[in-house]
């Protein structure tokens, strides 16, 4: 192999508080949002006409939140998970900024824990990643781990640290964005939903409903959109031979669509101010049809015009959700069932 | 089913002139556009170039008049045909406003007629939807009629109201942009046809000689960009066991692919002022291939530099148009014909 | 056939010295620069980060060369290749000028050779077509060479004549953006790679491992983007009877996958200045996975701040690249080579 590409770091690469700067900053424009549209559908008032989003204060509609994570994450791909074996899960996630089209996003990452698996071929890596904008400003910080092979499982490797993650983020983190007022300027007839903060129950579970089947184009044109990488949503020919046989979906692109589908029932919920924590407990592949329901497992009031609430998302893949398939008392998923993603959201009062 | 997720109306939830407010406005913008190009590839040069637009006296180039109809359109199926079984028609549309990105758009109903089938599992609902723009101009108007299922057959409706909806749209009623000129400044070098008004006869059929083959991923995409919610469109899982084993592609994405398709024939036609009828005739399905021919059906003058074609713009699945596939004496349509669509377009004189 | 559509030229219509200005001025904005990205997963810095590009002393990042290349040969396909039964070649291709979104661009042709073949069923056609922008600057031209069939086998046509044609584009027709500098300012951090012209050896050869898989939904949205009107690309109904019984992807999709698969490897060659050749070798199909290698053919040193690698870039289908696959010593290709394409590219000393 050339010295020339990027052969990706193995676990042996990694080293405690090692800083990582990531590459090819990425400017979002219009384009990007309609990309993002076109491709989950996503019903959103605030994210879809710049006049609501102006009647608020917003100086126009900011894109999708998870635009913005996913393509932060996609450049933490060639760092971090070019030889990953998984992605294991996420915390202590907080989107601090909303970000409008022609902002240049870019990317660093720490490493704030390494322990290698008993197997000693494998180990996992804990990064906290961070998105910065124009001004140096951060956008979004999360913390994620991932297994990622060795180079040679016989290297030896430093004692194992693991980070103390928080459960979840504290609505106290939680800070709503400033010069906007969610209150009676939300117009109701225009989001779809009458139902706000007090509307919703701890505990209550809501089926969203709807499906959505991906296709092999959707899911690599997502992935490409956010220049991740990763090898495996790509290349049929190498994964052909692999685990499953065929092209494994980005994670990201599950949540995404989890999260499209949830607009049926959480219109209000405009925007995602923070991630607990997420799973993908199962893998997703084209021509699966992907379902999804929410239970509400906390909620908060942040301002006069606005709370927030801490949402489950769950979703499935060719099971509808009306009986809220879940893990069981073991704590074990069902086979159809491929995100567990643990999330808070804006929603007026 | 919680009672925050979106049932849809069932066919005795509608009254006569009721009045039906559509959720999400959505500002359409260069990316919409792009998608639109990239979707159909479409070659209207007035929609392509904003240097040819200028120079007739557009700011820019206008957006394609079915990407604002498929918008509105989309807005309206939460509320209209959510329980649809199938979308019988269209008359009276009128395209009032040509619009630039940018725009924010949204939509709103009334219920003009209403009439249950002699089964009484079914009835048909006559609505009129208007779209309008930031302004609140109008941009848009057309009759749909759509038969929709009844939550319970046994329910009582009130009595039939079939609305009195015109054969096409007068051509009194078009109004060409203002401060637009279709004159000696309409290159035809640009355009790609030297064919004005007066080169149409009435009668006259054209076939547009190509074919386009329709893959999953580009209706889903499409139609998800119209941000239109009918669940046939998009999921195979329960598609899968329904009437045709497999997802239907929307009837709009027919009627562009078809107006596209058009261009080799019609390259002068640039704007769509009406719509006077259209249906469904046969449904499409992922793999087919699309080929169209057009019928003039009349001719108007509307200004010194401009007039209007009415065209009848046919579309078929997987068979050529060298032979003008059409209905038989008794009306009825081969198998091939999936499209009869009445409109008019503008055209130079 | 109607007179109102395009049949396209024959080889006997065409004329030595013959002009040809091609139709539909097409607008390239951000939308399709989005587009671009999430069609290729082009990673390549200053396309993608309007700061970096800021910083360079360009106004916003540049569209993708190739993106322009598309939209220029789109518009000549039309009148050169709708009847052509092969694209064999590409010579004297400059990139003059760098393109923002927002620019319109248009075409015209010449066409400087005419060669019949000797079975008198077909010819070759050699033209030379250039890109102008919205202030009738020349922004490429490039000559390219496609067999096109005869109306009439027995019609007479002119003496053969055969451009002479340079081997490859002379470093000194090369001219580096002016007002932008390659230095200092150019960081590696964001562009992903430390190697710049000085650390490129001529001989060199660069496996740029990664592989992408191509859906037919991928190419036919890239070749609608450029709205090209070949028929092989898109119409699977006539295709399924033709010689390959499938969809023949448009090679300049080959192009662009291959060079954005070089970016893992020649990340900080940001710029194409001049194709020096082209050939497409065999046929791409859906299903099929795109390899890539390059090979350093020569390097100029053009400013004290830049200077040009002239690259050969060869992809494959379904066969990774660790091997450099070539041609034999007879020139033969194995069938999974797919191009061999001569290029130089612009990067920092």
């Amino acid at each position: 192999m050339s010295n020339k590409t990027n052969p990706g770091n193995y676990f042996e690469d990694f080293k405690l508080h090692q800083k990582l700067v990531h590459a090819t900053p990425r400017t979002l424009t219009e384009g990007d949002a309609s990309l993002y549209h076109a491709i989950y559908g996503s019903r959103f008032v605030l994210q879809s006409a710049d006049s609501f989003a102006r009647g608020l204060g917003f100086k126009e509609s900011p894109l999708d939140d998870l635009l913005v994570f996913h393509t932060i994450f996609g450049k933490s791909v060639p760092e971090i998970s070019l030889n990953a074996v998984a992605n294991l899960g996420y915390a202590e996630g907080r989107f601090t900024k909303h970000i409008y089209p022609n902002t240049t996003l870019r990317a660093r990452s720490e490493v704030i824990g390494l322990k290698e698996n008993s197997n000693r071929q494998t180990g996992v890596v804990y990064v906290r990643t961070v998105g910065l904008d124009d001004h140096d400003e951060q956008v979004l910080s999360y913390v994620r781990w991932v297994m990622v092979r060795k180079r040679d499982p016989e290297a030896a490797v430093g004692e194992a640290h693991v980070p103390e993650l928080t459960d979840h983020v504290p609505p106290s983190a939680i800070v709503p964005p400033n010069h906007v007022r969610f209150d009676t300027l939300f117009d109701t007839g225009q989001s779809g939903s009458k139902c706000f903060l007090k509307d919703y129950e701890i505990g209550e579970k809501i089926d969203h409903v709807d499906g959505m089947t991906v296709e092999e184009s959707d899911h690599m044109l997502a992935t490409r959109l956010y220049q991740n990488t990763a090898k495996v949503h790509f290349n049929q020919f190498s994964e052909s031979k692999g685990r499953f046989g065929k092209r494994l979906i980005y994670g990201g692109h599950v949540i995404s669509l989890a999260r499209a589908l949830s607009h049926n029932g959480l219109a209000n919920a405009v925007l995602i101010a923070g991630i607990n924590g997420g799973r993908h407990v199962n893998p997703l592949f084209a021509g699966d049809t992907v379902f999804a329901w929410s239970q509400v497992l906390d909620k908060a009031e942040l301002r006069k015009d606005c709370g927030a609430l801490r949402l489950r998302l769950v979703a499935t893949k060719n099971l509808p959700c009306e009986g809220f398939p879940d893990k069981d008392a073991d704590g074990k998923y069902p086979d159809n069932v491929i995100l567990d993603f643990d999330y808070w959201a804006i929603i007026p009062r």
